[in-house]
């Protein structure tokens, strides 16, 4: 639809490192046939653009505690309060993405929990306690099956 | 609750790598008082207890040409037939996380495509084509408010 | 169930200028084997009584920059704000179609947006802002099948 | 987003011609200050665009004997019977839109019927018969508070 | 709408026999200043044209060991086992109304029950049996707050 | 389960009358065999312990004018507002049943309007201005298949 | 309503032993000035008479191992299997409680897990496996605030 | 997951207990090969570890009177105010579970009352009546299919 901006070469070298953040750039550079220069200066021309908005080393949520993973869709008294809840929910670390839906819910996140108990009090303590929410409805995910990366075509 | 095996300074790792994969090591190290070996150690053995998954550059998908983000609960005609849909659903690689969830949906996935017209031909002609599938119901994220990893504590 | 002022000369001019509105009503009164005087007296009787509303050219919203077509139930505070919120989404020009429903909805609107991003900012900044809107759900339309006009018969 | 071919001068006629597509092409020409051969060939190239989709009298349904209209959602055996099933829809001159609609239904309609017996024989013998539907859900419109066309901005 | 065939003097007739259907026809007659003749006459007419179904005494179900009343939606296999569905139902002499509705059901009913154990055995060992329901969906009303006929105006 | 104060000839009177209101007490008496005093006495003593609570002549509402029949379920802004507003829907003539029930809706109702306009209005003017009343939801009835009495067992 | 067989002496019994089942029998009989062998009987009778159905000691499911608690409303396939649903339910130790409800549920249970990858696992090896269940609801308890027995009064 | 603190022995004490509270500790301990006084010791150690709560008969609602038993999902004003709520449903003796669950409900109680009738008073008077709930939705269970404690293993 838009005229987009990145090449085949700047394709290549995103499918590159969003599989391996770690990766040699003079490997990048020997795959793709061009100078570690060019790979600098185009992984650094996608982040100007802000195709690339960072790295990070993936952890496991299990492996560090998290052994609750939940969904959440919440109602507000009022639509207009969404700012304003927002801000609240970007204070709790522990809800990894929010978004603005459509369908029922007002806002809808993806929370990380130690276990159920856990969940109740983050509820009960923290979220439930933002003026502006009226009720919040969980869905839990009893086991991640797949996570991964869009494909960069 | 179990016995976690990361320490104090296994903790301070992470949380300096999972918000920027590429950091030096030997930054990591100075950071952390101690030597770039011992950095090194401690991430091949994060990395063999499975805390680190991988590392990965994070892709904006609106830049690549993803303008629709969707969150997708899907019914199936029986509940014994997970196991061959997960399948079928992993073949698609604009679908980024597939959940087994409590509620009423047998299977939960975010999925991205170009823009509602590209949504409609994937649901109409690779997702509810899936033997096993008798129905979907589609969330439409008008907007990722944020999105970021766990925190480190 | 009610006696129909339209007779059999009326429906056969309906059912030519409804599918085309800029038939020459010589044309018109050429199919119907009448003068044209007659189309034209017929014509402005049908209007008279409000058989017929008006005339128009039928946009393609796609090619006028419009790529995202929603249904919206609206939720009102209370129910007897029904008139003043109507007020206020008929100055919201992008809402096409507003009815009054049975189900759970006070009100069931349609509505066109640029894109889904769009759809968000019209959500926040004009709908849910409206004094008396207690929340709203929105179904997207992945694709209009086809649109057409009641048969004259 | 995408670069439209559609001019302010292209943009001035439809906003003429939408609101009555009996208009003398002879007044939108001097209300636009450019002659009537210009008007011509620019809505001939609207239509070759598919800009202008056509042109119709707007007739009030319950003046011609249609006094209850109706939303309803469809449910699908199996989801990949949606063509077969529109094609089926097509037949029945009642329905008047036809949407495939994120949310819980497969598809989404607009329909007429003379009073809600006659809904009722139309649900029981027509719709419902349809190899492939599962089962309908009907949202009565007890007004249509207001129709309108899209704005041309 | 309709032009009505009753006239005020049948309106009349009508609202004294809808509150009690042993008032002497004589009362009726003197009443409304006309000969106890023409009050035969008149309900014979009315009960020609239909107008009048028939006459009961009203029994309070509870007094003949009736304790609970259910409303109750039903799902079919297929929709267009209505037919043979409602013959079924009018074999359960306990399910006193039947309709065909709007909404997510096919078939809603009004049932009694002996008590809450009872309502168990009729759904398990008569409704649910039936072939062509796939489910239902009981609301019990825990009180009948009023019930009475429409008024004659 | 409760030791019943009817015994078997109550049961035949009250299957005769129920079917007919108007039936002569005397052929009452001789279907089961007992004096027409006996029935006399017998049909006080139902109406004293309020077995029998009244008689009426059954209307057929579409031929008073009434072509619309609707179930709707109210929500209360209060749970405790119930004795509130079920008074002033005692007041709106046309509402026919009133229950207190299980389930999602507070109130549970049954009425009747001329055609959906008159609905509409009815639903705006009369039920949604009522205080205590937050929303409604409607089920229309396009068909009442059938309606009858309880069997006297 | 029904009369009770159950006196007085019995209800003091009832409380006393349903607070604490392993209270001595002579301590009952102090407390309620009668004799330890009175006691016996009174014990024995409500037996006999199914009013106590056994007696047990209340274990706490976390301090076992039962980290998750959910109830799940369970879909069948048919109405009509209820019987064998239930009979292979039973075979699932884990499940603690079995209703056959109304609402949309054809079967409601309460059962407990391990934790959430345990409750995963009963759920899509063990129930969602029965021949008959077509899907399954579940809302987790995240805690369980209080639970009691029934006073006796 | 965690390490439990209980052996073989105790599970073996808990499987034999849990079935039957008046068991004689000397016939546990015989089934077991211990001492009785072992047994002693064993209990009042699980007694201390909070894994056994408390021991008690099991009565049979229906035989003193409850013959409705419910599910009831309690929506509140505020998810705030749960406490508060929590703590007035504790006075309400026919309460006998209460749970803070993820799905749409704040409160997730089971309840018994003498029958429909009650259960209504109890619902309008108790319950609806405490300020901070808002509204209650209704499960009523017609059948407890089965009924058990969870195994030991």
């Amino acid at each position: 639809m838009d005229k987009s901006p990145i090449d085949s070469l700047d394709k290549k070298i995103l499918s590159l490192i969003t599989k391996n953040a770690r990766i040699p750039f003079l490997e990048v550079a020997r795959e793709c046939n061009v100078s570690g220069a060019a790979i600098h200066q185009r992984i650094q021309r996608l982040i100007n653009l802000e195709v690339i908005k960072g790295s990070e080393f993936i952890i496991n949520p299990g492996k560090i505690g998290y052994h609750t993973c939940a969904f959440m869709g919440i109602f507000l008294k009022k639509a207009s309060l969404f700012n304003k809840v927002v801000e609240m929910l970007e204070e709790i670390p522990q809800i990894v993405e929010c978004h603005y839906t459509t369908g029922q819910y007002a806002i809808f996140i993806k929370i990380y929990a130690r276990n159920n108990e856990h969940l109740k009090s983050m509820l009960h303590d923290n979220l439930q306690s933002i003026t502006g929410i009226s009720s919040t409805e969980t869905i839990i995910s009893l086991e991640e099956t797949f996570k991964r990366q869009l494909p960069i075509e």
